[in-house]
């Protein structure tokens, strides 16, 4: 690469830090890439964390010694984020959503990459603080998301599926209860795609009673792994909940197939917002 | 936001331009995020354009006139995309990847979303001077990449399913041989998703024969929508392909299941690069 100015490095850098989010970049691979002095490096990462963190739009987080650097962790604004969820109350409040059995057409907002990359950054900021070294969730819905999450903290994804497929090689298998309908289903993770003792994110669109974030825990228990947290787009409220240490972006409170009314609320995201 | 001076302007304007690809955006809209000038802005945008320009990782178009603004383009630099493509014949030419039946175990790949994201982000590229409105692929392996070039083309992404699901509203079906099984199969897609008369990139994970992209082709057709091209990561070679116009970034020559001799090269896509 030839020799930037400084306006040159800065544009520069922030994009390689966020094609790079969560990775240690050690600061003699900026101080080589621009044939800069470490000490002009260390005065450009300066300008990009004070910018960074006065908008809030993420951390650049310093690690000295010699296998050190510097890290970009991704975040999203609370006041951002409060618009973002509330834009999504509203969607989600228009009764043409509804389809028999009272269930909500979601793939017109699970459809759009762009806001699930929002959502994804969203998560990934609440979960900051928690060492996540993989995330985990269920065919089909819960992949954009899943995939969202698992890009930001630059993690690995697997996919766990109710039907069973040659091309994922052996399999580890549970039976479990959908909160919803009450019936017996099987899920199946392939057990190349989750390395023991991994501490895992559980990631899903919708949760109702938590049976299917209750399976994949176990499925987690027959692989060694750790749950270290669950993470849903939408909750619906319900007396029945098998899981209780969840973060939601937001709440149903309310589905009336009969006077089409549907009430959405931010869910409990924002008590780990700060 | 606060009244930055520019080496502040080019850290904020890089992040907000790669965090919203695809996207016109105003001029007016930075002079107003900065409190700056236009000919300000103007001169931080042409610092910004040089640098992405000349590293080639994207491009900064310049739409003139009262409508106009600045869009950022994403794209992989030709060198970068041959390296990733060589890195990941590596990758399948493993014979532990070897699954019963002549398969190939790929979730490693498409199981890492940071990878997935880059090879998304190389796709747009590909596809810069096409018109996509959309983008349509298969469930489950499909999803990841077709997220991934989405987000980066800024379009929505239609999700064809193998099976039926009351969640997804009316939806349109067809029958199709799959080219590998030379089984009839069904596939659907919800009505509501892909609106009529939309230019569509189909994308999947895997070709062989090309039957499920022909599949999708004609649910196009039944919606109404305009088939634009196929995006494939994996080729496998035949000579019984059906679909013609397509760009693979990988070509599986060969898997042998007694040998355990796999052979990947480089697939079509670099006659399109620039």
């Amino acid at each position: 690469m030839k020799k930037l100015k400084r306006s040159g490095r800065l544009v520069d850098m922030t994009h390689f830090l966020l094609q790079h989010p969560n990775q240690l970049i050690p600061l003699t691979y900026f101080s080589e890439r621009y044939q800069s002095a470490k000490s002009s490096i260390s005065e450009d990462l300066t300008i990009v964390k004070s910018i960074f963190e006065s908008e809030k739009t993420g951390y650049l987080i310093t690690v000295p010694g010699a296998s050190g650097g510097v890290r970009y962790e991704p975040a999203v604004p609370a006041k951002e984020a409060e618009e973002l969820v509330q834009s999504l109350c509203q969607k989600l409040q228009d009764p043409e959503r509804l389809l028999p059995g009272g269930y909500l057409y979601l793939m017109d907002i699970l459809g759009r990459p762009r806001l699930m990359n929002d959502i994804g950054r969203l998560f990934a900021g609440l979960y900051r603080e928690t060492q996540v070294d993989a995330v985990m969730t269920v065919a089909t819905k819960g992949i954009p998301l899943a995939y969202a999450i698992g890009n930001h903290l630059d993690v690995p994804v697997s996919i766990v599926r109710k039907d069973h497929r040659v091309t994922e090689g052996s399999l580890v298998s549970i039976n479990y209860v959908s909160g919803s309908s009450k019936r017996i289903q099987t899920m199946s993770l392939g057990r190349r795609s989750i390395q023991e003792g991994a501490k895992v994110l559980i990631v899903d669109d919708f949760m109702k009673g938590g049976g299917t974030a209750q399976g994949m825990a176990e499925l987690l228990k027959e692989v060694k792994a750790e749950l270290v947290g669950t993470a849903v787009l939408v909750e619906a409220t319900t007396d029945e909940r098998v899981v209780q240490d969840y973060i939601s972006l937001i709440c149903l409170e309310e589905v009336n197939e009969r006077t089409k009314k549907i009430i959405a609320k931010p869910g409990n995201f924002a008590k780990h917002l700060r």
